[in-house]
């Protein structure tokens, strides 16, 4: 398809937070022009052309993570202590998932992510088939994170997965990672690390969520989570942590030198009380950061604009400074950061050869008026409700409350009723 | 206007949060009928008569602290230091203001409240009849909250337009108020008790919002806030504090003893480094809560779905404890909640009798889905994408993206546009 775009107001991200009056051009997956009318020269023949009416055309926002499948426990088992919530409730229900129901369950997440504007994810889960299948169902742009651990996978598997979804569609790809220390043993750790070292490669994992984690690792290893795993040799290629909320001088010092990535994750860190992260400290520092949901079982929703408000909110209560994380920083981490964190360097702004993944933010609504700041206005004002239109890959797959990504949403909701109510009953006949 | 709601899920809020299917009758402003489809007798001659296709009617959402007319510094002046953000930022232009201006302004909040199925606010700045013409001239329903300070209006004022906005129009009243006892004299605090104590009415107040505020207090007077206007008999016949973040044991007794509720404003005091409501341990005293925005120049938007969140996820954090303040707690603190505050008991729940103050959400979503539990999902999980329909007093204001209030969205727009325009070029003629 080429697609023009057209009477837009463009945030390219690539000169800074500027807004300026333009058009964009899409000619298959890619954008080839972006620049003022006058510009135009050989035209392409246009498949659509899309007036923008004056509204918000940038780079899509892009989840560094989650744990798409998890929809179906959402608003399941709430308000309750993490233990008993992980132990009685998400454990059980989530061993009686067939690779069927995580295809259908990534789908419906693929729907939120549309509606929040949210053009690829970073997927931690199980069975990469069905995650990678639903994805490109879809059309949609999905990073599979390894998620090896003592209970499922295993290093030969983590390698065969690597092989394979770095090579399976275009709209897939697989960085290596494991599910967190506290979770998995030292020789699977150094499986992966040895990973790792053969294909120069960045390893991913849940890194000092909580304080339990921390306090686990000290006792386990003496170290705390980010120098252990760096004393194996994991950090070597870089990678990226989620969460890291509760660390030391040290640990930051760790991602700073070997490249690692901060993933935020604000709201589940609230929802399941485990702590402010450090965001203004490590920014200070320079170390790469990214925002993700975290699964819709401790969010209990896959929205970028609630996730900006917080990780900026939250900076600001802990730093007990207003001043702190400005909004302009956050819409960066949101979108360019989260691409530096998943190896999406083609997806990361908007201009000539990048990939045309990419949004329309509808100005014409009373939480973006007046127009003071239109990017201050996004991350403090913005909601879902703005997202009038979701590219990925140059195929538009959510306009103006229409999804088109193959099947009707009642489809997908029923089938996902379906499947939680089909677990409720195997879990009480156990 | 009779208008009949069928195929509904109803949450009445009368009897907890029990979600049953059935259908709602509105003649005029009121509710008649609240009942499964086999109750009807006497069916009304129907103006309109609206499929609800399973989605969810439920009493609209009550902010109860807000300053509406601070749309138009909207993403003027973020990530600043408190102090350098009132004196150099909000002030200066607030003085610039013309009831006029803040005629449109408080339009343009309206649009905003009528998205995120806000069907009233307690609204405290000035020029009491800009805000009150705003509102009649919009269909809305409005709290006004008295604002006397040292620097404007003044006791006698205050009972005028006590007595003038409690007989203006059926969707206006008016509550004794002042705006802090930071800013206002013990003469005029001394002139408001009396007049709550000659009309036996709440009163209300911005309360403890920040450290330096108590601090300040007990410089001046030796005592908190609430124990010194306590002492001065503000609070005999209740009323309300906004914020109530930095409270002490005294002070959370005084509440409870005086029946004063506490407005909770989580993204303000987030956004503004202000600190943590005491949320969990004023419930548990049994204090009554409600929730707010305020004012947009400190939030900076006006969405009950976000102050939800934030209400039971910094409660959560607070109290280190993912089960406390449950979803259902602060559903009822948004609806029931601020309606006892205000003092609007005809708009609280959905009964025969009750004004018809409710709106639409849509549930076929994918952050709604699966329906594991509808009023977790909303608190949880919803955003102002979710609401179908705001109708305030018997009449729809907002539906499907529109808007009903007499007035294009655009020419407000293009009001404040024109609003902040001048006031920027008025401050730099200084």
């Amino acid at each position: 398809m080429n697609v023009r775009f057209y009477n837009a107001r463009i945030l390219t991200m690539a000169e800074g937070l500027r807004v300026r009056a333009g058009e964009l051009w899409v000619r298959g997956s890619e954008i080839v022009h972006v620049g003022l009318e006058e510009d135009e020269e050989e035209p392409l023949s246009w498949d659509r052309e899309i007036d923008v009416q004056g509204n918000l055309l940038m780079p899509g926002f892009k989840d560094a993570h989650t744990h798409s499948a998890m929809t179906f426990l959402r608003s399941y088992a709430d308000d309750l202590p993490l233990k008993q919530w992980l132990e009685e409730k998400v454990f059980p229900m989530e061993a009686l998932l067939s690779p069927e129901d995580i295809y259908e369950l990534c789908r419906l997440a693929i729907l939120e992510y549309l509606t929040s504007g949210i053009t690829a994810n970073f997927d931690m889960y199980l069975e990469p088939e069905a995650m990678a299948r639903a994805s490109v169902d879809c059309g949609f742009r999905t990073v599979i994170c390894g998620a090896v651990n003592d209970f499922t996978q295993s290093v030969e598997k983590e390698e065969q997965y690597y092989r394979r979804y770095n090579h399976f569609h275009e709209l897939i790809s697989y960085r290596l990672g494991f599910h967190g220390e506290y979770t998995t043993s030292r020789e699977i750790l150094e499986g992966i690390a040895s990973l790792a070292e053969k294909y120069k490669a960045p390893v991913y994992t849940h890194l000092a969520e909580t304080e339990e984690e921390v306090k686990g690792c000290l006792e386990r290893n003496r170290k705390t989570p980010a120098v252990y795993l760096d004393s194996l040799g994991m950090f070597t290629y870089g990678g990226g942590g989620f969460h890291c909320v509760h660390m030391t001088e040290r640990d930051l010092r760790i991602l700073k030198e070997r490249g690692v990535w901060a993933v935020t994750n604000p709201a589940s860190n609230l929802k399941l009380a485990s702590g402010l992260a450090p965001l203004a400290e490590m920014d200070r520092r320079g170390i790469g950061l990214a925002i993700g949901t975290d699964g819709p079982a401790s969010n209990n929703c896959l929205d970028m604009f609630r996730e900006m408000f917080l990780a900026t909110g939250l900076a600001k209560l802990r730093e007990q400074d207003a001043a702190a994380m400005d909004a302009d920083r956050i819409l960066s981490m949101a979108t360019v950061g989260g691409a530096g964190a998943m190896g999406l360097s083609a997806c990361d702004i908007l201009e000539p050869g990048k990939k045309a993944d990419l949004i329309i933010l509808d100005l014409h609504q009373p939480n973006m008026q007046p127009m003071n700041n239109i990017t201050k206005n996004i991350v403090y004002s913005g909601s879902k409700q703005n997202v009038k239109l979701t590219m990925v890959n140059g195929r538009i797959l959510y306009e103006e409350g229409s999804f088109y990504i193959g099947t009707e949403p009642e489809e997908i909701y029923e089938k996902a009723n379906r499947i939680i109510r089909r677990l409720r009953q195997e879990k009480r006949s156990f």
